[in-house]
């Protein structure tokens, strides 16, 4: 018989926490993610949307919304000139098209917090213009403008750039997200060239129909700032994954010799040297063919360390958690433009 | 032949960050963590080692100082009445013995960083009194004090606190971590109670000799505070790892039927229901009965998420680089007491 001691702590854990105050919320956008969002904010009790945004809701959209009496309008135009504490934007990925209403939003006063991945994620370095006049708008307007979600914002630059802490010297970081796209929408579907045959793929490529990932030059510019590991080139080579067995999808298919997906690998280079390498294969029912999904960390360092998370952590999910849960955060922050790197350790706030 | 897009992107990385301030630090206690973390900053550029202390220097430490022309004294009444920006504390684990040398250096105006497990790294639950004396001291001098390390203040908190922000609901956390004690010296082997008879090992646990981990009530605070996955009860279970091979590290040997380690396990419960479960074996020359070594955190939620870091984050090299890799983010923090959930994401400095 094994020996055993058991002890009971002599701990009073009295640290309940005061209850948050409610925090009034504008939703412009509800598609999956701001739907989404919505409602796990709603749920958690201490969040009141005000108003909420979308010029096509899918039905059932109401039914988040309609507990608190809030009309659902078209446009920004057509929101009451009532300040909230935060403004939840999902509508547009690209810098350009989702501004007009981040500025919005921050000359009424309210913490942003959106989706967008292009640029916003960490605009310091590719779009520097940009982040400065944001920032300088949020510090007039003493609030805070943060874009996340899991990727950009979580599974290939947060977590990663969290390891890094446990090591005295970096010389290398590969990530590797092998993801399931099979739940995503037909604009998802057409924005990765599910279904063409290969030869079209280029042609789509170079149209701008097919795009791949958001997000390489905004994890790799927060990686190289938060750690050091600086980088003066990024290079990315996105190529199609062509079906050898049937794929089938809700939104797409893809028969065996056509595109099921893109396999999509962005590296920072320094002096000619890839010093951070992120590898993002992305594709319809990739059980069709046993493909793992799956996100692996590999820290080249002292000490080296490896992180393997499978299946990946899922994408629409844990973007909705992400920005649900970095609200707290957002409204604790200084004013200005804030990045992951830079606001205090991401937690799920379950109180 | 498979297409593939080559796009190397029209960025420009001028994020090029200015040289950080050279920082001056007093080390107090030169073991192998002190004098681990010693080495690191030296190397860093970024630190100034302006004072030294230790009663009982092994030789080869003045090593890590000679080039400062820096003399070691035996006490911290010796130290010359200097101000310094960061004072690292590797001394004693426990409070009661390690608080009269922070006390001197808040007094003295320096951030404190410290190794020190027991109560420290989250001291607002168990330890609430001296949190709330050390956190007024700590504004009152205007400096930041925080207690860190690989565990606890890493492997089993922040990192599962991390993951937790890419959940929308989470119902438990579990982590295991599996690690070799070999390398550590004669005092951790006594504490663990290495090669003991098993019939020794209860009385050795009710005598106080052998303590197993310290840290298990921090994280778990810790954990519970950040999620707001609340715990009203902590029990612990402490029970040897008997060999069956011999056993053999550096500074013991457990033949077979002896202690090879402690198997150590932490329940947080709410209402009778364990909500966090945290277990720790440790032992010496686990590849002798092909015990893995392994970083393993399973967070039952929505989404779940099951996280491998094989082998594990080594203790003694990961808790010299959490501790120089935090020190940019505690003289940035406010004054008082921190905690590694409230500072900004850990990362690397590798600038």
């Amino acid at each position: 018989m094994i020996a055993a001691m058991v002890t009971a702590y002599p701990v009073v854990l009295t640290h309940r926490r005061p209850k948050p105050p409610c925090r009034s919320v504008v939703c412009v956008g509800l598609g999956a993610m701001g739907e989404g969002i919505a409602r796990l904010l709603r749920e958690r009790g201490a969040y009141r949307i005000v108003a909420a945004v979308d010029p096509n809701p899918h039905p059932g959209v109401e039914d988040v919304l309609v507990h608190d009496g809030v009309k659902l309008v078209s446009s920004i135009s057509e929101v009451p000139a009532q300040r909230a504490d935060v403004c939840v934007i999902c509508t547009e990925s690209g810098i350009d098209r989702v501004l007009p209403t981040i500025h919005w939003a921050l000359e009424r006063r309210m913490n942003v917090i959106t989706t967008a991945e292009e640029g916003l994620p960490y605009p310091w370095t590719a779009y520097r213009g940009e982040a400065e006049a944001l920032d300088e708008l949020a510090r007039r307007n003493r609030v805070t403008v943060l874009s996340t979600g899991i990727n950009p914002g979580f599974a290939m630059d947060v977590l990663p750039i969290l390891l890094t802490a446990a090591c005295r010297r970096v010389r290398r970081i590969d990530v590797h997200r092998a993801n399931d796209l099979s739940s995503f929408g037909a604009s998802v579907m057409r924005s990765f060239g599910i279904g063409l045959p290969p030869d079209e793929f280029d042609d789509a490529v170079r149209a701008g129909t097919v795009v791949g990932h958001t997000g390489f030059v905004e994890s790799i510019s927060m990686i190289a700032a938060a750690t050091g590991l600086e980088v003066d080139e990024i290079r990315r080579e996105l190529s199609p994954i062509i079906a050898t067995n049937a794929r089938v999808a809700p939104h797409a298919t893809a028969p065996p010799g056509t595109v099921a997906g893109c396999n999509d690998v962005a590296e920072g280079l320094r002096a000619g040297e890839v010093v951070i390498r992120l590898e993002h294969p992305q594709q319809i029912d990739p059980a069709a063919e046993d493909v793992r999904t799956v996100d692996r960390i590999c820290v080249d360092g002292d000490p080296s360390l490896t992180v393997v998370i499978e299946p990946e952590i899922p994408g629409g999910a844990g973007t909705i958690a992400v920005i649900a849960n970095m609200i707290p955060a957002l409204i604790d922050a200084p004013a200005g433009l804030a990045t992951m790197d830079r606001l205090r350790l991401p937690a799920g706030v379950f109180a």
